[in-house]
């Protein structure tokens, strides 16, 4: 059984509700949006991320007689209940922020609009799969802010939550402008570029260092990068000098070295200065060894010559901010908008739109977050992604996704963009959508 | 393609040195073992935890033919490797922690001795499995610590990162002592008690509070637990008061109420008042809403008449510590001992071993850490787990593993379990462990 695809991956709650709306045949529509709240500290932005695989999820999502036989043999469930969930289907309307867009508290990332039974059984995958790549992307776009014209490579698959987030992981850095990641497998499902070099593991297996980097480097002549650190790093690299006029012979060009730990700006310096000594000034310098967005902007600083980073775990767990706190909340049942009101949780009611409005040199300038009825005021930011349980139109590309996530990143103001203590993006609540949550609070309950 | 079961779930780097491992014709039996390095703050010890996973792994390791031909396609690997790779299996020994086991840094979780293309490769995986489980366990551990007697639920799924973060972490907080899980798949897949209630979604689709608790408790009479503050706790309570004498004459008892917003010691005092007034003692409360162990510690310090906590966000992301720092490192090679010696990052190298020593109560009184040749000092931990790529007796139970994980706990000095500044518990080293590093720092390389 495949865990990602089975739809009893799912809070036991909503079968609970389903139950109660199958009990009182209630499946009018309702309209449920995922949206995030306040921003994690010294972050200034989101980046959207995951919608293609909610699609997925959405248009295949059913009971399999597994799953129904099981769930009727927990005796917690009426047994029309369990044959009327063998026709469950998803057959809604999603409005989605397209992939790659950058966005901010309280904007709608994703809009079901569905009869409630359906509406409402989605919710805990839903979330579990958008908020987790948009946490990354968000993550990741920090990384390359940071490190502007340098190969960025996703390296945390070991110590991502799990499988599905290394793969996740490695998609949604992609979306954010990294280069490609070492996991395999999203190269061979997405077709993100793979990147690897050899553990420590592999040096440490040999007698020698030297007999390592070359036997490495004979093995895969179209990739020979050496870790050099493993002993002693300008030792390392040193060797590296000495093998390399034997391997050209041979007709092998070093490609780079790795260095994964110590002071790196100092060791890179230095492993620079041995390479340029030795004839090898087209050898790149990659590092690695637990950095996050803030090494990566002082290495860059101080001038270290690396070429490229490998980030890893505090990039797949997000590891400053390992979730977002984001919601997705009913907003209509029925036609009528419905708002939460829970203390330091309420909620905008209503089905709702975003626009961006952008200066004169085309950077944004803000953004309204109004009624998806409300006159429009230029280019809806959430746009149609299913209707009827369908996807609309062809699935989007990686590349333009992450053509996309490259072009809000270049219009976004300075300040939202800073590493630390970034300034906030103005999103302005429309006056219609003030007025409908005074209406809504004067019902009764 | 189920991405939990594909053997290309790893970092590129584990092919290309098995590619150079290829070439070389290096297949001696390496000895890798997977430790943690130092805690992080405020923790105190680690659960081991995931080893059942990892042993599913490695008996069904495999490439199949639907990868080789994409490994083909690359053009990164020479035919005659991804040949070979037909036919590789994990024919290798594991010997473990066994899950449950509360454990230091240093100390190994788990040692695999295979020949080294074999332990090379399921490096990535290894550590992606358990090192989640471990932390999750570790971090689950700490609300049993906190609140001792109450029920705890593992509410996380949602914020899990991907698919299967949200199962490992069902069943690592049951590991540790939760009474179970809101994840309704890893109740089919292993057991685990699933718990649910209502979302606040339910309540607004319905007109009137009134109305919503009325049919949801109609709809499951075995399991009424109303949510109570989706527009105004107290009020939500007395309308549970006054719906409970009809709910009674239809033979519906109200097992809880639950309280998911603002100060949640004061309204558990208040909504107990009411429902104790209202002749409902019986009826219990739980919490939920972003807690972690240090809220329900205080929440316990306080007397907060709570009787069941929800934990979620906080403790499937392992939010103060996302992840841990370890390693998967070669210590042995061909028979000879080995060890990395990067800056900062330097292991003790051979095969190890450990044990640990107790007081005349039976409370842990330290562990050491020897080589696994060293004469035996009593009761091993780490154990056989697998031998030749083939299970060592019968899969564990779940609840064997629970059981072992609530007497380890029990035998942990008390400073060692202090929420905040815990005391370091003594990890020794052996002196044949201290003479074997010297001698291999001494080798040339």
């Amino acid at each position: 059984m495949d865990p990602t695809r089975s739809i009893l991956l799912t809070d036991l709650y909503q079968l609970t509700m389903l139950q109660a709306y199958f009990a009182e045949g209630m499946e009018e529509p309702a309209a449920f949006e995922l949206f995030a709240r306040a921003l994690p500290r010294d972050r200034g932005f989101y980046v959207a991320a995951g919608l293609e695989q909610l699609i997925e999820l959405l248009e295949q999502a059913r009971f399999t007689s597994e799953e129904l036989d099981w769930l009727r043999g927990t005796g917690r469930f009426r047994s029309d209940f369990v044959d009327w969930l063998a026709d469950w289907r998803f057959t809604g309307d999603v409005d989605a922020l397209p992939e790659g867009t950058v966005c901010f508290p309280d904007e709608p990332l994703v809009r079901v609009v569905a009869p409630i039974p359906e509406a409402q059984l989605v919710e805990s995958r839903l979330i579990n799969i958008v908020h987790f790549q948009t946490l990354i992307a968000s993550k990741a776009a920090r990384s390359v802010l940071a490190a502007p014209g340098r190969l960025l490579v996703d390296f945390g698959m070991r110590r991502a939550h799990g499988a599905e987030a290394a793969l996740y992981a490695a998609r949604a850095s992609y979306i954010a402008g990294f280069a490609g990641s070492s996991t395999v497998l999203a190269d061979m499902r997405w077709g993100i570029p793979s990147f690897g070099t050899m553990a420590h593991s592999f040096i440490e297996a040999h007698a020698r260092e030297s007999d390592a980097f070359e036997q490495f480097a004979r093995a895969q002549p179209g990739n020979v990068v050496l870790l050099v650190d493993t002993y002693d790093t300008e030792a390392g690299a040193e060797t590296v000098a000495a093998i390399a006029p034997r391997l050209a012979e041979a007709g092998i060009r070093i490609k780079a070295v790795r260095l994964d730990s110590g002071d790196l700006a100092e060791h890179a310096r230095r492993v620079r200065a041995i390479l340029d000594g030795a004839g090898l000034p087209s050898v790149g310098i990659f590092a690695s060894g637990g950095l996050d967005e803030h090494d990566l902007a002082e290495l860059v600083a101080h001038g270290a010559p690396v070429d490229g980073f490998g980030v890893g775990t505090r990039l797949d767990t997000s590891a400053d901010a390992p979730y977002l706190d984001c919601a997705y909340k009913i907003q209509e049942y029925a036609g009528l908008p419905r708002r939460k009101r829970s203390e330091g949780k309420a909620s905008w009611p209503g089905r709702k739109q975003v626009y961006r409005h952008r200066d004169d040199t085309g950077r944004f300038a803000g953004d309204r977050l109004t009624l998806a009825s409300d006159p429009a005021e230029g280019e809806p930011l959430l746009v149609p992604a299913m209707r009827a349980g369908r996807r609309v139109g062809p699935a989007e590309g990686l590349d333009a996704i992450r053509a996309r996530c490259a072009d809000q990143l270049a219009h976004l103001p300075e300040g939202v963009k800073r590493l630390r203590d970034p300034e906030p993006y103005p999103v302005e609540v429309s006056r219609s959508l003030h007025a409908l949550a005074t209406e809504i609070d004067r019902r009764p309950h």
